[in-house]
């Protein structure tokens, strides 16, 4: 089963908006839509993580594993995002062992959820 | 269908461990422990949800819905708390109105994510 790759296109990053000038999560969203995406991601642009003061922001989730929110990363760490897309979906649980956390992803941590369940 | 309200239970909230003292995170699970818990709410203990900067920490999640990261929360915001996951519980969407949002929900969010969905 695949994983989702969560971009936040809509951040600003503590900067005003600019006119005709993208904001740093569409600069982003973009630098990632332009590379292949692995086997197994499914990248889905979103409005708002709620995260903003950590942006911009990206998430990984899927089904009976753990989702990660992580920022602020930028559209220089698109093929770094990408690959630990990868990374995520190869996993069992969505817990990418320590020594194969690029530096990004170990100090940019904003939040993690256990895997979602359906509760009575 | 029910939704989970995630106690971080381990939290120390930037605080050293004392010998035979429950850490923050521990005194808030237990104070929520002592209430009635809502209906369609259940109470899972978590150890860590990797937001230790902004803890203690709560999340809120459930099937078909976004799901909410909080922190800082404490012990003595156990009643708001789970008066907020019933809020929570009774959305379509895990949406809360934002009229319907007490101060510490409006200000405290860590972050959100869209509702679990499976790709292929």
């Amino acid at each position: 089963m695949g994983v989702i790759l969560h971009v936040c296109t809509t951040c600003r990053a503590g900067q005003p908006l600019v006119d005709g000038e993208p904001c740093a999560g569409a600069r982003m969203g973009a630098a990632i839509g332009a590379l292949a995406v692995p086997e197994g991601v499914t990248i889905k642009p979103v409005e708002c993580l709620s995260a903003c003061k950590f942006g911009p922001t990206i998430a990984l989730s899927g089904p009976d594993r753990w989702s990660y929110l992580y920022g602020p990363v930028t559209e220089d760490d698109a093929a770094l995002i990408l690959d630990y897309a990868a990374a995520f979906a190869a996993t069992p649980d969505g817990i990418v062992p320590w020594r194969e956390r690029p530096s990004l992803f170990r100090k940019n941590v904003i939040a993690r959820l256990p895997a979602p369940e359906t509760t009575t």
